[in-house]
């Protein structure tokens, strides 16, 4: 932690970092932003989410995940998921994330070239999930029809250094075995990472070992998927030795404690986790279970609960869960060359958080308070590879109102179809 | 839950709470306030805090309770808890307080008189503990010490309706019986509310099952103070029968999820306490264990923390939380015939949050919204007593500037004389 300290970018990355007097020596022409108040730190990577599902925020609330699914989430999905629907609802989750300190995420949701497209013209950092799932949707109808589409997007976006791409099959009991192994093929061919939910509940678990008679972990395993490149969402329910096989294989993991606790799923043994050298990124889920998109909150639940749950306040302190959001989100992501911390040489994706606040006075420790005490409003300013997204908290440039009121559109249509098609499947 | 309502305030209490187009002809020459993204709120009920120590916000972190309290906090309250600190620590803690939506707090710390000319003075409503404690402080000397300058605060005092007095004794092992005994004797006689930290965690519990033989709460008990004037603080170790006890003898409880958390002290049973019948309040602890003294961010964590501990994502569902924090928490203080919700003839103590962002939009279930997706940063309006304390996000009148700044006077004296004493007494 460096006080009094002065970035210095130069075409969309960290040139340098110095302290402040010798920055103004040595680059006096350099066009300066002077924020006495705030703490820099690299921008935050959300690496769980399904960033349409934000027009969904908050609906089937104090539901079981599995009821939540089947009478609330896949029959709004089924009537009202369109290329349109992704559209608005990603433009109003960027729109979040950004305004909360998110420069980078990795979705997970059916018309990825939609949220592509919106994350492009927003200017955020995207891994898009290529969606695999067994049953049809209006993005695509069989599990080969899902991965054809998705790989004519790799190709489609390729020249963007911003927009990367993961195979996203959405979990074992949605994904046939055929498929997963196809999946296992291609993604060391192509070298791509599987982004996948797994071990969520112990129902998942329990009815994996009825069908396969294994775990889902267990079952990876059996077909190749379980190593470096594997993104394993959520691991509520997890052994010692699945702990242990995960860390032997270098699989990486996601944290998203809200959305855990909300559903009721459970909650991942994070600091085992760590401990056992697991990479562990946090990810807040898509928004109908958090119900908001905002790593500062994530990380203080995260802290609270490893706490809580094991007893131990000393598990999990504040420094390790920046870390999480940022760098261990970077390298999770397999992007930590390029961000996830403020390096010269790295691309300038940092935000600056304003700790002035009566919350976070007195400021005996910045990192205990950004974790403990702050909130999204407190982030100022954002830029990502240089370019400014979030100044004195506004968007740049100011489409909030905009977003706002095409999101509202979707409200009423939403609610008021609530609970009328509950056999319908789509996915979340 | 009204839509498109208006509240109408005569002599700072509710008057009317009817159609806006109504009221419009009902009161055409009264001064209005169009707020039309927002949602009202009865002012929010903080059950239990130690302002002043808002000072030592986050000091300690990642320590559990006894180190917390015997190597950080008493060391740093011996050498400057004074008369002044009290003053500028409540004003900070009341500040932030306000400007999150808490009208109500019910707090426990030194020099009570000091928060109580605070609160006065910036308008809050207070329920003032008077402190027994068996060691000396700057305070006072013996228990009865404490005791004799508290009740002189309650006559001093008496005549202002914001202001009223709980005797706050800090816990079972750290105030001696022959006191306690008094305490009960002078609660019944003068009518007045027991504020007390009980089964904060099992260590507690053990050593007076050690000590005593039985646990705080028979012990307790035996003292005569488990009655319905007993407020009793955190509850994170509680057997069935105990339940059974303090609901027949009509004791409340307050639940402070996040300093619960944080400190490793476990978690209080909150759906299982209210189902037998007590009366919940929420409550912040102090910003040293928290960090923050945010109604709203504690209604959350206690939502998901209810849900993920018990596995039941039913379990105390959005409205319980709202509750819990308004009428519930107004009850548990005996104040609900004056404050606590929305209706004719209460004093007009409610906040305005505002659902218009993009972390509540589209907002399908307001109260969902505001427990789960609003922060503290969306509350524009407060209102005390018919008087504005915050509008438009802003103190009425704005000293914010002027109490960040005496705050910050504190930070390097306090940061600096961290661990120099390690064997004083204090309190938290």
């Amino acid at each position: 932690m460096f006080e009094n300290h002065a970035l210095v970018v130069r075409a969309g990355r960290i040139q340098d970092l110095l302290p402040e007097a010798l920055a103004i020596q040595r680059y006096p022409d350099a066009e300066r932003q002077h924020l006495p108040t705030h703490a820099l730190l690299p921008g935050l990577v959300n690496a769980h989410t399904h960033a349409a599902m934000a027009l969904l925020r908050g609906i089937g609330t104090d539901q079981p995940l599995d009821r939540w699914l089947r009478q609330f989430i896949w029959p709004l999905e089924k009537r009202w998921m369109d290329r349109d629907f992704v559209m608005e609802g990603s433009r109003l989750a960027i729109a979040e994330m950004l305004l909360s300190g998110t420069t980078c995420f990795n979705d997970m949701y059916f018309f990825p070239d939609a949220t592509i497209e919106t994350a492009q013209d927003m200017g955020i950092r995207l891994v898009a999930g290529l969606p695999v799932i067994g049953f049809p949707t209006r993005w695509a109808e069989t599990p080969v029809d899902y991965l054809r589409r998705g790989l004519e997007l790799r190709d489609r976006y390729a020249h963007d250094p911003q927009i990367r791409f993961a195979l996203a099959p959405h979990a074992v009991y949605s994904v046939d075995e055929a498929t997963l192994k196809l999946l296992s093929t291609l993604a060391s061919e192509l070298d791509l990472p599987v982004h996948m939910h797994l071990h969520e509940t112990q129902t998942e678990v329990a009815e994996s070992m009825r069908t396969q008679g294994m775990s889902p972990i267990a079952y990876l395993d059996r077909l190749g998927l379980l190593n470096a490149r594997l993104i394993a969402v959520h691991l509520t329910a997890v052994s010692p030795q699945e702990i242990e096989r995960l860390a032997t294989t270098g699989a990486a993991a996601v944290h998203c404690p809200e959305s855990n606790l909300k559903l009721g799923s459970g909650i991942s043994p994070v600091a085992e986790l760590r401990r056992a050298g697991i990479r562990v990124a946090l990810g807040t889920d898509g928004a109908a279970s958090n119900d908001d998109l905002d790593l500062l909150g994530e990380m203080k639940t995260a802290a609270l609960v490893a706490k809580g749950f094991s007893g131990d306040p000393t598990a999990l302190p504040a420094g390790d869960l920046i870390r999480m959001a940022t760098l261990e989100g970077a390298r999770v992501l397999g992007l930590d060359s390029e961000i996830g911390s403020l390096e010269t040489g790295k691309s300038a994706d940092f935000i600056a958080i304003d700790l002035s606040g009566p919350a976070t006075t007195p400021c005996h420790d910045p990192i205990v308070q950004i974790v403990y005490a702050a909130t999204r409003s407190q982030v100022s300013h954002v830029w990502v590879a240089g370019r400014p997204k979030v100044a004195w908290g506004r968007l740049v440039p100011d489409r909030l109102a905009d977003i706002i009121r095409a999101a509202r559109g979707w409200e009423g249509r939403l609610s008021r179809s609530g609970a009328e098609d509950k056999t319908a499947e789509g996915s979340a």
